[in-house]
């Protein structure tokens, strides 16, 4: 499996109400995207006060599915439409796992 | 379901070998750590050049076992002996998913 990961930090004033329109958008893309195996995504929970904002994590069969989604016109147009607007840190990896 | 995802930077110098040694003692983990569901660590894989260079994700039952996990003696002292000596960013979030 290979696993894509981010993490991300919103700017300031950006409401929880946003966050969560946000994921529903995002959660969107298995049903376009069909190398997506397995896409989670969510609200940093507020256990940590250090942390990050919100979190995506999507599965693939390989790197080759991950590159497809990245490069996917569905996923880029999200991705500038709803995520490059707001964010202010961007966290990355791609793993074998 | 409930995620932790933690991304690293590790400082100049940090050999492939030094970081798959850190992986296969986090992999160690899930045998100690009961409330462990699903654990998956990994060096980034080179496809985008301003990536993080570490990930662990763990999954747990609830918000509850993953805080048993974060303030567990057997994590606790890896993070001390293994991490904290050679880190220089980490971001986290841990979400409901």
């Amino acid at each position: 499996m290979f696993r894509h990961v981010v993490l991300f930090t919103w700017a300031d004033g950006v409401t929880e109400e946003q966050q969560q329109a946000i994921a529903a958008e995002l959660r969107t893309l298995p049903g376009t995207i069909d190398v997506i195996r397995d896409y989670r995504v969510g609200l940093d929970a507020g256990l940590n006060p250090a942390n990050r904002d919100f979190a995506v994590v999507a599965d693939f069969d390989d790197a080759g599915g991950y590159v497809a989604y990245r490069d996917h016109p569905a996923h880029r147009a999200m991705v500038d439409q709803h995520i490059t607007p707001i964010v202010t840190q961007r966290s990355a990896v791609q793993y074998e796992c």
